[in-house]
């Protein structure tokens, strides 16, 4: 579905509420909201430093919140309106949870000036594992692989 | 704290076991734990269908495990053993979270294979967003600064 302006701003404007309440309340300078047929599903904040969960980035607390509400992994036919723009973990989420669109108020550069700054997890996740700064060493690999076999062999699996 | 090769193979079959006993769970074929001074802080499974979050990859589950037991968001001096190369998203976990090292027994060419092919959100992430799959659009920018000046004004904020 596609939304108006007027309703597009209307959902970045309660984001943009969440990202200034997160800052009252503790948290980091974030909000989120995901959006279904022309309702909000999901509404979160930054919460990295209050529940010690580096991966509780608005926009992954939302996606979390949203196939919560849902019951779905999936969150084809869902837009995001973000406060800012998503990092690098955050768009990995959004590509799996399948999100239609991405709204966002700040950019990356606008968050890297005040100390939130994701440009190196993009110039990382551009190299070859062997050149990145955190050593990735392969390790057992065909005993790895025996997992790989018997998911292959499962005759229902969900595919993701 | 540095590990000798056969204490890294103990820990790398605990979570090649945790990818096995995920598959015979109904969850994904993916196991990791994070290991600090030698010892096992976290240890998790892919939950993605059994839990309904795209993102409970083994570990986006192990990090979080490993900072709630820790009482931490930032876990350097860890290692993380995962028995198959991280996607972007947990990539992108992996650097926020400081992890120091990463083992990883499948390849992403293996996950591939068998159906989990993460090359795409490689390939999106090194575009400009404009060029993107998912639409990503700037919007209200000018509103959204105020939260970044507010988190600016603070006295006492953490930095992450």
């Amino acid at each position: 579905m596609s939304l108006k302006l007027v309703q597009q701003e209307t959902f970045m404007r309660v984001a943009l509420a969440l990202s200034r309440e997160s800052v009252r309340n503790g948290g980091g300078p974030f909000g989120a909201v995901i959006v279904k047929n022309g309702e909000i599903v999901a509404a979160a904040s930054n919460s990295v430093t209050l529940t010690n969960d580096p991966t509780a980035h608005a926009e992954v607390n939302a996606i979390r919140q949203a196939c919560h509400a849902l019951n779905t992994f999936d969150l084809s036919g869902c837009t995001l309106f973000t406060s800012c723009e998503p990092c690098p973990m955050c768009l990995g989420a959004i590509y799996w949870a399948r999100l239609d669109a991405i709204y966002y108020g700040n950019s990356k550069r606008d968050a890297a000036r005040i100390g939130f700054d994701d440009a190196f997890i993009y110039e990382q996740l551009g190299l070859q594992p062997e050149d990145r700064a955190i050593p990735m060493i392969s390790l057992l690999p065909e005993e790895a692989g025996q997992a790989f076999t018997d998911w292959e062999q499962l005759e229902n699996k969900t595919e993701y």
